[in-house]
């Protein structure tokens, strides 16, 4: 990286603060994705650790200037490349930004800069036992700031919503260095054209989120989980609607088959707890109190019963309910090592079993293993297109293309949680029409006249 | 209005749908705020209702060719001149587009044209006993379109949330006339910059809406109200984060003062039936069993009496709820002929007495009645700025000025339900700084090349 930039660099945060070193890069230049998006080269990009919204706001102003790409970068779990740099620029990390700024226990909200991890929040919330943040994505490394620019989901979103049901205040800097504050601990907001929400998932396209005020739920006294074994998956999946038609709207309704929890039990050394069925249906029910939860429990089971589901176990115990989310949680870990690609289509929830079943017969048709579960609660799914010795399949991109027309013609969408990013630029045209990215396009062009802030992400800059 | 124009629009929806008669017309030249926005003169002015969305971008193509100002207009319940023209132009009223599309149980959607009212929608769901449209925005009479582009409050936000929480798909004609579908009835969706979130709120400056898919609860088995005197305000507002706090979440929380609820009970014909208090919290229970609701009841019960609440009445039959109910929604009228305007400032719910003082501060200092009820568990407070002697204080703007300035000191906004529309364009600088309003302008540019939808709207088309 050229000297003047690594000085000019160097003047905001100090020379403590900016990496050039390769090595001591190696983990800003990729994500989570199996076969991740990487720089060419690695010797142009420049590491910048800045600790406050000043800061940030001096470093955008000087790319702005020297028309530097600049990559926003989180804790990089994504699944999507956005926080990945593919050509010569300035890889911003937040992880300084790292301070949990208030909790309001009258307002329900935290404040917390960008960099905080959701772990980080999670144990601060320990000490307000009234209080809870409901949002779970996989990883509980991943930053706030990049949860909110991602609008991640996970497995609590049929209760809760996604982040962006979180989501009352933040700061951002623009791409010109300005910093605006939008929203603040307000429930109701009419301000205006809503640049808050249109920052949500966003992508760090727009700018820079750099402290996010996020909503908080009382925390429910008790729980229990469910575990609910069918024949078959088509009488799984139609139970859902069922059991919210009941009026029981369970925290979690997550789906997954027998071949994929034996293979996470045998990852983590765990035992399968159910003897029965092909097909399971993982239910996390909570409330306020005993009664409450066991009512809803007891229509759980009438319903599940009625479809032909086999016996219920129960898991009320901290222990045995850990367990189970644990061999859900390591579906993902046990198959990720051995993943080509990891989709995340979403359709309407009614129509998961319909998707599942597509799902499989492109599976039969390329000849490759695509084992998939998920958020049934929500119609996403999450189809792992599998390695073959070690090699992703040649048809992979055909594969996706193929499960993405899947989910579309079933009236979903490409993708309900990891967003695109780099690595899906190019399926956007399969579901979105030319207006549409070009609308996209043109608001890309008000926030960010030069074009510097993530390239090549969510849009292409070219202006077809 | 021209001829060539009035002709135009009739080779488009027949000459039956055109108005051009200066007395049919009437009931589109306004909307309901108290000292409304008008057009300079209706001759200039021609009504034209299509009834398809294929209608409505044959007119906008029209429009924009002929650079004619078009104002998109649902029921015309908005307070602040969003769907009043104010310069001569095009209403293009969607009141033909009132067919409810589909009500899917399973995915618990329910799909419809933007014409159709909040009573038609609610009148339907009848027929469907398992499913819930929570929002209840005052007027009945309101179109679901209206409600989308203004993101509608009212009082059951508490619980539920706002109309962007329940918007999953909608259709847009962009003034351009191009169609674009966003979203659908997938719960989770990452797909790129979201526009419908940008549509939502945006008070018909970027495109019509023409078609929405809204979100479905299950609906509660049992309700109760709950009305809860104190003897001062502090009591009263101080309760509701010791309510959450305990992990009720009440399907609404609202406040009103002894004053008020008399006016209404005198407006109506009805008894006002707490002997006790000044300061009262109107709290509306719901849950699925009798023993839930009842349980949140004592909690409730327990907590306003540790802050000092009079005996709290409870009405479990429909006539009392109902009644408590009408009382509370016909301060609004009753204060409505007299009121020169009606606010909707909004604040952190823990600071809503502050701003409750401060509002009766103004009230003194300028020597006029400004009466505030509202949405407390969301600090959404509706001060009605009074008459006298049938005319608007002379101060109204400055009045207006000081308290928006309130809630902004507060941490709060200018607006949370009603919007910015035709009447409040000029308090944006008070709340927005100049790159926000900027960025605003630069996003209607990019849907509304040529500025012909309702110009004037939410920002001023002067680029400065």
């Amino acid at each position: 990286m050229k000297s003047e930039i690594v000085e000019g660099l160097e003047s905001v945060v100090g020379s403590d603060w900016v990496v050039t070193d390769v090595d001591q890069m190696r983990d800003y230049l990729a994500d989570e994705t199996p076969e991740p998006v990487r720089p060419k080269s690695s010797s142009e990009v420049v590491v910048v650790k800045p600790n406050t919204t000043g800061q940030i706001s001096k470093i955008l102003e000087f790319a702005n200037e020297e028309s530097l790409s600049l990559i926003p970068r989180g804790a990089g779990t994504g699944l999507c490349g956005a926080a990945v740099p593919t050509e010569p620029g300035v890889i911003l990390s937040l992880e300084r930004l790292d301070e949990i700024l208030e909790v309001d226990e009258n307002n329900f909200t935290v404040t917390c800069e960008a960099g905080v991890t959701l772990e980080q929040l999670l144990d601060e919330l320990k000490e307000h036992e009234s209080l809870f943040f409901p949002p779970h994505p996989g990883d509980e490394g991943a930053q706030v700031g990049g949860l909110v620019v991602e609008n991640a989901g996970g497995v609590r979103a049929v209760k809760y919503g996604v982040l962006r049901d979180f989501v009352r205040g933040m700061r951002v800097v623009l791409p010109t260095g300005k910093v605006l504050k939008l929203g603040g601990k307000v429930v109701k907001n009419n301000t205006g054209l809503d640049l808050m929400q249109l920052m949500i998932g966003s992508e760090g396209i727009l700018g820079i989120v750099t402290e996010v005020t996020l909503r908080l739920y009382p925390r429910p006294k008790q729980g229990v989980s469910l575990l609910v074994p069918f024949e078959d998956r088509h009488s799984a999946v139609g139970t859902v609607p069922k059991i919210l038609q009941r009026g029981v709207i369970p925290l979690a309704i997550e789906y997954m088959e027998r071949d994929l929890v034996e293979r996470s039990c045998e990852h983590i050394g765990e035992s399968w707890p159910a003897e029965e069925g092909e097909a399971y249906l993982f239910v996390i029910v909570t409330g306020n109190t005993e009664d409450n939860v066991y009512s809803q429990c007891e229509t759980i089971d009438e319903v599940c019963k009625d479809q032909g589901a086999d016996r219920m176990l129960f898991a009320d115990r901290r222990r045995d309910r850990d367990k189970l989310l644990d061999i859900r949680s390591n579906i993902y870990t046990a198959l990720e090592p051995d993943s080509a690609d990891i989709l995340d289509v979403t359709v309407p929830p009614s129509r998961t079993g319909e998707l599942m079943d597509e799902v499989d017969r492109v599976a039969e048709e390329f000849d490759v293993y695509i084992p998939a579960y998920g958020h049934v609660g929500d119609g996403n799914l999450h189809p792992h297109i599998m390695k073959e010795n070690d090699e992703a399949p040649p048809a992979t991109e055909e594969i996706k293309e193929k499960i993405y027309q899947i989910a579309i013609d079933l009236g979903g969408v490409i993708t309900g949680e990891h967003g695109i990013g780099k690595t899906r630029v190019k399926n956007l045209p399969q579901v979105l029409v030319g207006k549409h990215v070009d609308l996209m396009r043109g608001i890309k062009k008000i926030f960010d006249p030069n074009g510097i802030i993530n390239p090549g992400t969510v849009v292409d800059s070219d202006e077809s």
